[in-house]
């Protein structure tokens, strides 16, 4: 298309079209990338410096990885990207009549175009009290955080002579089934029995008890039946307790009530449930149960002209007339559909047909060896679907350079059992009353 | 040794020899590495659960190196010494009449022998409230609070308006010339004109001001005066304004006082001074006026019958009549040679003679392609005192692993000079209210 036909078709006030992302996840931040160069001034804004690879953070939380093997500051990916300017910040209030986003202690910034990609957070149930005592896994800082606990834990029962204390601090309750749960409590489980097994000499690590809870009936309930009752054999091989049908009653400084059963634990993790971040409210859009975001087919927000939501921000059908799964692949695809429909009408091109999620593939892992992967007719359990969830993710993680050091990590872990960011870290003032508390 | 001899050598109350180490820096780590399988039961304490490879230190904090990529925890490189026992704990008091070292929260442990090797932290020079408002570099979370302020600054430069709070946010003031005040100075200005030029759209991160302070009449005092001019030289090459005989007044939210001049700074790193931690004070032993506990040429603590103290804690002439200098090498050659004078006397065998510290050079990092490095009568500058430097960092890092991610992010940082661990975590209240205070 020629240079001018474009100016012809550009937004009444004369201006380059004005886009906002929030979120640069993998939604907002393929957004980006897909509309740099197009003739329009793109505002991402995110309250993290960096981009993260999700699917990695359990590796963080266990000590394999180190944040920046992971996560990628987001001025990095988008440097040559000069129409598209990075902000971090928090955005509180969005104006859809004036079209003004509003971020924390900034200002207001105008938008043409906005793009809602921020995620999901974990669901606490109504138990908003439980923050105090078990810790999510979504940020690095979770993960700092979840580390902090676990290596702390072991340092702790070593210098204690009391048994009942010792086994509370190398007990482990996991909540939550999902991917993100069975990831954490395998990898545990690996942590205990095989990295720290021979680094201590009053504690036997490998007595360390994991459990992990799971309200409904199976393990990674969006996997076929055949590959969750693999996970929970493969996780019994690791040694991790595995309770079905258990919902957790309680929780409090001292452990966990599951199921009717009290377990003593001074680490609790919470992966359970999830639900939308804010993004609904901030327009007054129509939300799903898990307060996402109701998308029409090509992902843009009824009764809201210029505004699309996507990911796990957003509630839309797949094919099969089920919600799409909260996975990366959905948003990076969502990101690229809304990039082009933007793109479209700030061309003045037709719109593209609407959305359909193509589906790639669920891989989780479980262990060293041992992980699922359900590729359409084809389900893989073992080694074949380790090395190819491996494969995956050494692939998938952005640049270059984390590909190389991960690539490194892992080999030495391979071979070795050896953790490299062991590190106790951080350690805050409230980390030491929360123990001196008890 | 036959081993009833070794047995018949042992002390009066017929059990095996306590040694009590406390700090696992390099010195202690060395001397415990050296006492292992010498029949004695070793105790290592530390308040940390790793190693810490110190002079890359200034890498993590401006963004370098991860964490993990110079840290070990102390347990792994010791897991094979079955008879040395780590605990991760608070040395509060040592009582030399009872023989006991006494940890917080943890109870008192006997010793037979005891080794301090707790090391120096910087002195404030008695204005201890300039800590609310400037950072030292000394653990890994201080290197992790500099990363935070320095990549907060230009965040935050980037979302300002106002000129005047954008050039504060702009400034970077560290205090002391010492290699580590030398390293973090070049670090800075190369992560503001190299790895940052082109990532931000409305602040030119190149303009940002690096001010080193140093109040004595030149850089590098402990190097010969052709290397500390050349320092100066090559540090206004990378763009830091170096202020020689600049003693600092006053350090508050907005800034410091240096040399009679006000420079607004929202950033000031405190790299001056040094104290030796409080071991002396422990056993009421003769100190040096840092506070370093003199030892006797042999290393131990006269009037202390067992009780050594090497590294930075401890206060030694060298053959040149001067203090030794306060270096990993000596630190480790201190421990090597505390663990043969203790494992000589638990197999009853003569004293080895006094302590010589065997000078293999100092070396100090400006910058990309710049060092200087003092090797006896060799001087070194430039390329070659880089590359030596270069070599000789990665051949001392602990663990082959460290070594190889090191090898690996430093080889992709020198052709790209991009920086991998540019990431903002741990973001704490006071952070925030800190600056919304201003």
């Amino acid at each position: 298309m020629r240079k001018d036909m474009e100016q012809t078709a550009m937004q009444a006030h004369g201006q380059r079209p004005r886009i906002v992302i929030v979120g640069a996840g993998f939604g907002g931040l393929t957004a980006a990338r897909g509309l740099a160069g197009r003739g329009a001034d793109i505002l991402l804004i995110d309250r993290e410096n960096h981009h993260l690879f999700q699917p990695l953070l359990y590796q963080v939380a266990t000590a394999a990885l180190a944040e920046s093997d992971i996560a990628t500051p987001v001025r990095a990916v988008l440097r040559r990207a000069r129409d598209v300017t990075v902000l971090m910040g928090e955005v509180t209030a969005v104006d859809p009549a004036r079209r003004v986003v509003m971020v924390r202690d900034t200002g207001d910034f105008p938008y043409d175009h906005l793009i809602l990609a921020t995620g999901a957070a974990y669901s606490w149930f109504g138990h908003d009290d439980w923050t105090r005592y078990a810790t999510v896994l979504k940020t690095l800082d979770d993960a700092a955080a979840i580390r902090l606990r676990l290596l702390s834990a072991f340092e702790r029962a070593e210098s204690r002579s009391d048994a009942g204390e010792i086994r509370r601090l190398l007990t482990f309750v996991v909540v939550g089934g999902g991917p993100t749960g069975v990831e954490l409590a395998g990898s545990i489980a690996e942590l205990a029995r095989s990295t720290l097994a021979r680094d201590f000499r009053h504690i036997e690590p490998r007595q360390a008890r994991i459990v992990l809870c799971e309200a409904g009936p199976r393990l990674l309930a969006a996997f076929p039946a055949r590959l969750s009752a693999y996970t929970v054999r493969a996780l019994g091989g690791l040694g991790v307790e595995v309770r079905l049908g258990a919902t957790v009653d309680e929780i409090d400084a001292g452990g966990v009530d599951v199921a009717g059963e009290r377990i003593e634990s001074a680490n609790v993790f919470w992966c359970a449930g999830t639900a939308a971040r804010p993004a609904a409210a901030w327009i007054d859009a129509d939300a799903a149960r898990n307060g996402a975001v109701k998308v029409a087919p090509d992902c843009s927000v009824p009764g809201h002209d210029g505004v699309f939501a996507l990911g796990d921000v957003a509630s839309l059908a797949g094919s099969d007339g089920k919600p799409l799964p909260g996975l990366a692949a959905v948003a990076e695809q969502q990101g690229k559909y809304v990039a082009r429909v933007i793109a479209n009408r700030i061309a003045g091109r037709p719109p593209p047909g609407p959305f359909r999620y193509r589906d790639l593939g669920t891989l989780a892992i479980i262990g060293r060896s041992r992980a699922v992967a359900w590729l359409g007719r084809m389900q893989l359990t073992g080694f074949p679907a380790w090395l190819f969830w491996s494969l995956v993710h050494l692939f998938l993680l952005a640049g270059f350079r984390n590909r190389l050091v991960v690539y490194v990590n892992w080999s030495w872990a391979w071979f070795t059992y050896g953790r490299g960011a062991r590190l106790i870290t951080g350690v805050r003032d409230d980390e030491d009353e929360h123990d001196a508390a008890r």
